[in-house]
């Protein structure tokens, strides 16, 4: 980390995205800070993807379990949550506790801000005087970069991964997206030259947008973005796709392409974001919705996706079809979360030459 | 879990009790989901009552906390109370740490209803994606039973265990007074033929309900109902004990009945139940209450419980009367849990060999 | 504790603080329960730094930090804060998990005190029940002191520590600054004849009142107060210093005193005190500030310390220069409370014995 102690923080934030990467990166190009999806480059993600499968294998024992809760059992985590979210919370606790992290918690912005006059930076650095990681959400856009910043240059650099920032990033959302697309197609020939439907809210939420860009390290990837025209995809996205090579369809027609899409990533309206209360539900969304008859419209090795919560968008009644993979995707974030900690402690070699004792 | 994964909602659901206590059992005949007090019949309560007071005295040593906590450490536990109670919530929490497994918590029922567009059963299933047992605490009555039947047609059953719903069940409570009874006759003969004196608000308070009803598996319990009449026992409950010919007096005379009583359970008036705020307070309670004099009019060997928490109703000056057994009886509920946690992950039989090592 | 067992609250409340001292203490000296900073003499301060610096040292490596989590790996703590402060509970929590213990913990006034008719002395008595060890913090004056004695009297007398009550006691905080005063000058000649200068909010913060009591320990310390008038120090704490034959200054003028410090201990306005609102900020408080002109003036070995959270009493340009201690102060906390819990449970001769095992 010598080089993030070496910048001041007006010539840090002037940089564009990919020169800032590999100051936040470990030497073995992973990442020592977590903070953007575009962290990660095809040999991070494959990395990432194999160590997650090889987890998945070693905590199907009991045997293998010890072994994972021994890796990282001197450490201990903070997970600071002031923008709460149970789900993304539980997950990155249950992460750190398969691998023997104990954790200590922030989980409630009117107990963090209870010093109204203290910097939200001091805060911070005072949590990184007990614990050797700190994961955290909140609501300040670049919070999270400014914090990594911060302790890179004090005695303490512990790392940091960012899980959400306001409207910002959300880097492991992405990445257990792309670890159950790639594990869902593992077997049937990979990611390359699939086809991704995104249907929905496009406009507000951050997961479209991060693994759209994600899935550029792939190669052949199409995107159709299906949505209402109020709630379609930025430009920028199609942009960076088109600078991609990537083709790609905007469109308001669900069914006239669902027969074509290898996985369908259905997504919820982001009525929070709303400028006035009650305008999305002002837009007829009944067309982006899953039930029974589109999942008969989809082909017999397509997967439906859905990063959750859900409301209607896709009926329960879908929920047993072995298509439906957002249950598993959400137990696949939990595991993905492990691998990423493991990297950034320095586990990752260790864990992937782990065999099972012969009895 | 076979039969309860193929069973409809509404077929399950039509069933009496008797009929679904087989459906969430488990091969040995303890509970695989624990819902109701009356999964436990005489058979069922005396291997928890052997495993609870082996469990006791295997704490006892650093090397028998050891072996217990190793039991578990390879699983974690979801704590889901979105209705608030800190001694049922860290008894739990303490049974689960005293077998090393780890556990998460949702606390607050302002953080779990924090998408107000999806189901409780989406958020329940979510928690069973990270975590191997879900003990839950809710407002809603049969919720837990509703999640069983869900989790055991998913590809996740983890076992759910009941901590109170409504004013439904709390099948815990029940078994440690259970305990705290058989513990207290242990050396004095047994529960068979004794005299259970239930005292207070005995319309409203589901642990005597529950404890009068699994007291019918023992032989000879007589049952004394002392309440004012507002707040007398149901005559559901009444039914019950004349069909399994058990005697009973109902009757709002505590102090003639005191001599005759082996122990003395009594409860606090639940007016947080009122029908109009201030109702229980018109309600004279003034002949309901222990103090010295009335402990004096108690036998030698009786006993005096409460589940906690009190407020008048037994004075403190009784706290240090070794007759009165209420911190005891909150203590036997973390050990009745630990032995209940142990019974559904299958470790009783281990723990029950277990035999200190000579030194 | 038979002795605090053998003596009624009446008799035990009348006492004056150093007869309290004994019945409060392990056979070897240090506390038992640990209720004020005076409980701590000078044998016990330097037995506790020595304590300390140990186990820092065993700290840094992966073989030490398992030797200190099996320690007490086989007890739980109740972390009871109702006034919430979450740097001083994620502080204690970090000390129970470098030594093993699992911790359960009730961190929100609205949640503890759900039950309304139940005494606060209940609650307590009921954690009790489940843990080893309760670590509280709360907003009524002397309740950690009388749960100490009625814990005592019961069945299970488990130890108490006070994490701060109301204005009164916070002994663990004064017991981070004497460490952090110590190791800042161990090997520069230890703490004897320096000159301690408190700036700010002397009138109500209770750090500075706790500090110089216990800095009366060590030989010929020189005291410099200096506060805007409203807020100076409290004439009781003047008398104590005479008493003990202590030299000390009180004065409004910071910049005249600031090179002949060799400590200078920060706070912030106490203005959550204020008897009206915004009462402090009628003071003028802006010559009670370290920038770095104030820095400049200070000597090449004088140290900065603040308990925190700061406001804008040091500025943060000062953060990064060596002399600034504030953030190790902080880390300093989790180690002497670690220590201390050690103490508490009797670890303290088999942690000094550790050696690192040669490879």
């Amino acid at each position: 980390m010598n080089t993030l102690h070496d910048i001041s923080w007006s010539d840090y934030s002037a940089l564009p995205l990919e020169e800032k990467v590999p100051l936040l990166a470990r030497p073995d190009g992973m990442p020592f800070h977590t903070l953007f999806a575009q962290q990660f480059g095809r040999k991070q993600l494959d990395g990432l993807c194999a160590l997650t499968t090889k987890i998945r294998f070693i905590a199907k024992t009991r045997e293998g379990m010890d072994f994972l809760q021994s890796q990282l059992s001197h450490k201990r985590a903070m997970i600071y949550f002031t923008q709460p979210s149970s789900r993304t919370f539980l997950s990155f606790m249950s992460a750190c506790q398969i691998l023997g992290l104990r954790t200590g918690e922030v989980r409630d912005a009117s107990v963090s801000s209870e010093f109204k006059g203290e910097s939200r930076e001091d805060s911070i650095r005072t949590f990184s005087s007990y614990f050797d990681l700190i994961i955290m959400r909140t609501q300040e856009k670049g919070l999270a970069e400014h914090m990594a910043w911060a302790l890179s240059r004090s005695d303490r650099p512990v790392p940091i991964i960012n899980a959400g920032s306001g409207k910002d990033q959300h880097p492991t959302q992405a990445l257990l997206d792309i670890y159950t697309l790639h594990r869902s197609f593992e077997k049937k020939g990979g990611l390359r030259n699939r086809t991704v439907m995104y249907v929905g809210d496009l406009a507000r939420g951050r997961t479209v947008r991060s693994l759209s860009n994600l899935l550029t390290n792939y190669e052949g990837i199409r995107h159709i973005f299906v949505a209402p025209e109020p709630l379609q995809i930025g430009q920028d996205i199609l942009d960076m796709l088109k600078a991609h090579g990537n083709e790609y369809v905007v469109t308001d027609d669900m069914r006239k392409y669902l027969p074509k899409a290898d996985a369908v990533y259905m997504t919820r309206i982001q009525d929070e974001w709303d400028a006035a209360k009650g305008d999305s539900a002002k837009i007829d969304t009944s067309r982006f919705k899953i039930g029974r008859a589109e999942m008969d419209m989809m082909g017999p090795d397509a997967i439906l996706m859905h990063p959750l919560p859900r409301r209607d968008e896709i009926s329960t009644d879908c929920d047993s079809d072995p298509r439906s993979k957002y249950w598993r995707q959400m137990r696949n974030g939990m595991w993905i979360r492990t691998a990423l900690i493991a990297s950034t402690f320095d586990c990752a070699d260790m864990i992937m030459a782990w065999r099972q004792r012969t009895m």
